[in-house]
């Protein structure tokens, strides 16, 4: 008679956890510090507490257990990641309760919830961007986030938007993340301006000089990493979302602007703000508890009290 | 009792037609022009006509049709092919006889020959990139040629490479195509060089300080955009095939390199030629004749007499 289950975003800095019916309602949220600090076995160790905790939380036995995490990942396994210090974590270490568990890659369960239940609610191909401390993407392809050949696809972050740009943290040149990220943005005027610590949206309300030039330099270079996609992937629609898209008609306005002049003989996609916001992994990973318990048919059916603008990520 | 489909792939300049058995067997190979010059119908009319033809010259009557044409392209329709004239062009036009037909866009029914019965074989998710007068790659997803949400997918050809760079014919500015198809590099290093029409194979082999310099912004423009591709995408494989592949070494080499020198945390795909050469599309159009058929089954035990070095295209 199981209702519900537990859904986990687990991020570098917090997890977020909650119980989701099967009609969708989010019976229960929460939100834990994730004590990287501490070393990769002990974020296991919280993660299972913090499922634990949920499930106890709940009225009855959860169906299922979804969990989104970063880095590399198949559906039954941690592979690898570098932020966390994993390497092939089984998704049962990740609880002590007999129930089925499902993993998903952190951005590309962010992206299924679009899909599923947010902006890209009865689209089956399109891109998922979230901006925020850094960039990475889920390319939707036939209604599912698509991660290449071995888990390692969506990162546009990472492309060479400029040959001969700056190096990027992950050591290449030019990287879209490195000029257009929340933290790229704030530490580049930072940088410039003489300051310490500004942040992405002061510096993209500012009408100072170097902060339109910066925020000009982070527009010319998302422009063209959607581009690039658009060309590659012919997406139905661009879904922006995560701390960045926050700065709304700021970001939109101008990114759609030169994304129509860098194309010439095709139209360019919509852009359009995601609307589950911090959310969307958390209510992606219940998607997936809900896979795991055998139930692949619930969500498209779900009424979602979602926002309609840009929200904070 | 059929025993063949026709296929037929439709280019610019000519089309290849020919009769493939259930096994296979190409039991017959054609060459026509394509009289583009006299219009979209009389392309039609001799698209018909060779269709005809091919049928009687086999042994019965064949299962069913296979198509490859430009532009956009549904499994039953010829929307659009700017290089043809055509708009919205049935299938069912194409040929007079009562049989099945199934058309498919010329760079991923190539792409689908080479993943089903070429260099892509036994591989579900990879890059077949085809380098000859222009630059249009067909991105093997979960196991087929993905067109995008509207069948627009694939340009690669026109991704800003480099941003501040040359304007190409198509209107943008810093396409790879300017910089790296066959036409560009023997066009580019002509002008430069003062000369006519010198073609990139000769470009490719001189010692000429202005025919290494246009060489190298190729193979750079290339690794760039494989940089790119190979980010968002995460392709097993790289599959060069076309006119400029034939370069071998001199074409894999240095952007094999400059690949991996793009790319700081992951490794790049390994770069393989082409297998099926020419006969791709017209392999991949009988694929698609025999799919008409109701035999979606055929391909995959086909045993192909392929050349495993990389040919002209």
């Amino acid at each position: 008679m199981s209702s519900f289950v537990v859904a986990l975003d687990v991020g570098g800095t917090s997890m977020k956890g909650g119980l989701v019916s099967e009609s969708g309602a989010v019976l229960l949220s929460e939100r834990r510090p994730t004590p990287r600090a501490e070393g990769p076995e002990a974020v296991v160790a919280a993660i299972s507490d913090f499922i634990s905790h949920l499930a106890a939380s709940g009225d009855g036995v959860p169906a299922g257990v979804g969990l989104a995490v970063p880095g590399l990942v198949s559906g039954n396994s941690a592979l690898y990641a570098a932020n966390l210090g994993w390497r092939d974590v089984p998704a049962t270490d990740f609880t002590t309760l007999d129930i089925p568990v499902l993993l998903g890659h952190d951005v590309r369960t962010g992206g299924l919830a679009e899909s599923i239940l947010g902006a890209g609610r009865g689209l089956t191909d399109f891109l998922f961007l979230p901006i925020g401390t850094g960039i990475a993407g889920a390319s939707i392809i036939h209604g599912e986030p698509y991660g290449g050949s071995s888990g390692w696809a969506g990162e546009i972050g990472h492309t060479p938007v400029f040959p001969d740009g700056e190096q990027c943290a992950c050591g290449q040149f030019g990287c879209l993340e490195t000029y257009a990220s929340a933290a790229s943005v704030g530490r580049r005027y930072s940088l410039r301006a003489g300051l310490e610590g500004v942040k992405a949206e002061q510096v993209v309300s500012s009408d100072d000089p170097i902060a339109i030039e910066v925020w000009d330099e982070a527009v010319e270079a998302l422009s063209l990493a959607l581009a690039t996609y658009t060309l590659l992937l012919d997406p139905s629609v661009i879904v922006l979302g995560g701390g960045l898209a926050e700065a709304g008609p700021a970001l939109f306005d101008p990114v759609r602007t030169r994304l129509v002049k860098r194309l010439a003989f095709r139209d360019a996609p919509p852009l359009i703000p995601a609307a589950l916001g911090v959310d969307a992994g958390m209510l992606g990973a219940s998607l997936l508890g809900w896979r795991a318990a055998g139930r692949p048919e619930l969500g498209p059916g779900w009424v979602m009290d979602v926002r309609s603008g840009p929200l904070v990520s």
